[in-house]
C-alpha cells in the first residue's frame, strides 16, 4: 500500500494544552486550505516533550478511525533543529504527520508503516511563515496534513521518499512468558481513573490457561524492588469485584490492565509507568 | 412522538477527561459510521461516576439544541455489569444514548421521555470489540449514537422497546412554598464562576410578589445546620450589585441562583451541592 | 471593506472553562440556526473577566484563519449592564462578535477594524431568552455569530452602525528604541511552556543590527525594580541553546519572546505579564 485516498478528516494531538489559542491556529491554517475539512482532536494534553506518550496515544487512538484519516501529531522538543518532519502511511491506511522523534514507535511496531516521506518545506509550509522557527505545528504539520486530507496534494506531493526502516523508535521491550509466569512492563497510566496498562497481550492467559474469575499473582517492581505483591482477580469488568478491590482486566486495545474498582490503583499504591516499572503475572 | 428524524449531529459527554485519546476513539468510531456526522462535545469533565451531575448537565445543555440531535452520555460506573444500555427519545425530539443509571433523571422530570429502547448489542456494537468489557462508550454508545444520527438505523433499529416509566431516576425533591417562604435545595454548583444553582423555579417570586431590586432573606443549611444567613438583592444581573456583594438572580435555565459579583460565592462561604444542602428564600 | 461574505466557520472563545456544558449551549444555539456551520474553539480558558488576555488571544489566533470567518468572544464581566454588544469587521475580513469592553484592543491596533455595528437584540437574540440576563454568550453572541456565519443575516442585519473610533481599548504602550536599546513590556505569558512574550517587534533587531546567534543584554523589571539581568543568546529556536539555558527568539506572531530550553522561564525566574513588567533588550 503506497497510497490511500484521504477522506477530509484531520485529527490533531499535541502537548500545547488548551489554555490558549495555539491549537486553534492549526485549525485556522487548515480552514485556509479547505473549508470542508473535518477537524477534531485526539488530545492536547500529552506531557510536554514526551514522545513515548505521544506514540502510545496514537497507538491507542488511531485504530478506532477509518482508513483515509490524517493525524497531525506535534510533540516536538526538537523544533527548529535538524530532526526530520515526515508523513508516515500506516498499514491501516492512516497518514501520520509528525516530527521523526519516536512518536511513531508503537505504530511501527504494532500496525506497521508501509511508506514514509519527508515534508518538503519549500512546498508544504505556510507562505510567509519563514521568520518564525518555533511553530512548525502550525506552519508545517497542520498545513501539510490539511493539504493531504483535502487532496490538494497526494502522498507523493509531501516530499521525497524515505525508508520506513529508518524511523526513529524508542525501545519497546516484549513481554516474556516463562513457565506459568509472564514478565512485562507498565506502558502507560490511565490518568483519570488511575489504572495501569501493561505491555502484556491478553492472548497470554489463553496460553497459560488462566480463565476469567480466577485469582492471579501480581508483582510490580520499580528498578527491581517490589512495590506491589498481591493475588488479584482476573475479571471481565470492574463490576466483578467489590468497591475498593483490585482487578486484572482486558483493556480496550488488547493488553492486560490492573485497576481498583471505583478508586485509583495508581494513587493507592503510588505506581508509575516506564521502563523501570516491571510487572509479573503468574498462574496460582 | 415515537420517532424523530435525526440531523447528523452527535454531542458527547463523559467523565473521561481530555488527558488522553479516549474521547477521540468515540469520534473515530463515529467517523467510521459516517464521515458526514457533525461531532461535538458537551463536556468530558463530569465528576467521575457522578450520574446526578451527568443528568443535570443534559438538562442544562440539551434544550439549546434543535430537535433531531443525538446525545451520547457515558458516565458509566456499572460498565460490564447488568445495567441496561438504552436510547431515550425526549419530548423535545432529542435522542439520549446512555446507560440507564440515573443519567436521565432531569430530562424525565423536566422534559419528558416519550419512548425508550434497549440497545441490541448483537447489532449495535462495533464488530470485533467483544473481548473488551470496559469501553462500552466507544463500542456500544458512540457506535449506536452514530448509526442513529447517520440514519443507518432508525429508532426501531436500536433494539426492543422498553417502558419509559421504568427509567432509573434519582430522587428530585420539589421546592415547597409556604407563606412568604420557599424551601428548596442546591442542585449544582457552577464550577468556574462559583455560583450555586437551586431547584427553585423563578416563577415562585411572581407568586410571592417579589420584584427585581428588592432584598430577600436567604438561609442555606447543611444537614439542617445554618451555613449562610443574609439579606440579598434579587437583581437582573451581576451588574446590579457592587463587586464582592452577593446577589440572587435568574439562571439561564429558569431557576434561582445565588452568586457574588466578580467573586466565587462557593469559595467565600464554603457551600456545596446535593440533598444535604437546603436553601430558603423569604420575602422581607 | 464594509462587508465580507461569511464562510460558515464560527470559532468561539470564552472564560467559561470546559467543566460543564456552557460552551455546548452556544454550539446548540448555532446548530439551531444552521446545521452546516463549522464550529470550533479558540480557547475557553481565558482568565475569568480578563479582557486584555481575551484581546491578545484574538490577535494571536485570528490571523491564522481565512477571510470570512466569524469569531464569537465572550469574556463579559459586564453582562447585563449597559456595555454594548457589537460585531466588528476587521481589515483581514474577520467578524468579531463581542462585548465592547477592551476585547478588540489588539485587533484595532494591529489589524484594524473597518466597520462596527451594535447588535440589535430585538432581532438578534434567541426568542424566549429574555427572562435570563446572565448568558448573553448563548442568547445574543452565539446566536448573532451563527446567523451571520450562516448568511441568515448580512453585516447590515446585525444592527445600527457605530464608529470604529469609539471602540473601547486598553492602553497599549509601544516599544521604544533609544540608541542600542529597546524598551518594551511583557504582553503575555505562554502558560504551558513558560515563555514570556514581549511587545517588541522583531524588526527592531534589524535596525539595531543584531544577528541570530549573538548575545543580547536582557533586563526585566517589575515596577521599576530589577528582577532579571542576563546576557542571553538570540537564537532561531530552542535547539540553539543547551537544556536549561535561556534564549531570545522570534515568536510566531512577529514579536520577541524569551524562554528557557526544556524548562519554564516563567517559573524559574517568577516573571509575570502586564503593564508593571518591563523588558529592555540591548546590543552588547
Amino acid at each position: 500500500m503506497q497510497s490511500v485516498k484521504t477522506n477530509k478528516v484531520v485529527a490533531f494531538q499535541s502537548d500545547f494544552g488548551l489554555l490558549e489559542g495555539t491549537v486553534a491556529q492549526m485549525y485556522g491554517v487548515a480552514m485556509g486550505v479547505d473549508l470542508d475539512l473535518k477537524l477534531m482532536d485526539i488530545t492536547h494534553n500529552i506531557e510536554v516533550f514526551n514522545t513515548w506518550d505521544a506514540s502510545y496515544s496514537l497507538f491507542q487512538t488511531c485504530p478506532a478511525f477509518p482508513s483515509g484519516c490524517v493525524f497531525v501529531s506535534v510533540i516536538d522538543p526538537g523544533v527548529g533543529t535538524s530532526r526530520k518532519s515526515v508523513v508516515a502511511l500506516t498499514k491501516a491506511g492512516h497518514y501520520i504527520v509528525t516530527p521523526d522523534n519516536g512518536t511513531l514507535t508503537h505504530l511501527v511496531k504494532h500496525v506497521g508503516v508501509s511508506a514514509l516521506r519527508e515534508i518538503d518545506e519549500s512546498v508544504n509550509r505556510v507562505k510567509g511563515s519563514e521568520k518564525s522557527h518555533v511553530f512548525h505545528g502550525r506552519d508545517v504539520y497542520a498545513y501539510t496534513g490539511a493539504r493531504l486530507a483535502a487532496g490538494v496534494i497526494d502522498f507523493d506531493g509531501v516530499g521525497p521518499e524515505l525508508n520506513p526502516k529508518d524511523i526513529i523508535c524508542h525501545p519497546t521491550p516484549e513481554a516474556v512468558v516463562s513457565g506459568n509466569r509472564v514478565d512485562g512492563m507498565i506502558d502507560i497510566l490511565d490518568p483519570l481513573f488511575g489504572m495501569i496498562w501493561t505491555n502484556i497481550p491478553i492472548g497470554v492467559f489463553e496460553d497459560l490457561k488462566i480463565d476469567f474469575d480466577t485469582m492471579v499473582s501480581v508483582v510490580i517492581k520499580y528498578k527491581g524492588e517490589s512495590r506491589y505483591e498481591k493475588e488479584v482477580l482476573y475479571g471481565k469488568s470492574f463490576g466483578s469485584v467489590k468497591e475498593g478491590e483490585d482487578i486484572i482486566y482486558n483493556n480496550e486495545i488488547g493488553y492486560f490492565a490492573v485497576g481498583t474498582n471505583m478508586k485509583s490503583f495508581v494513587d493507592k499504591y503510588n505506581i508509575q509507568s516506564g521502563f523501570d516499572w516491571t510487572i509479573s503475572l503468574e498462574k496460582i
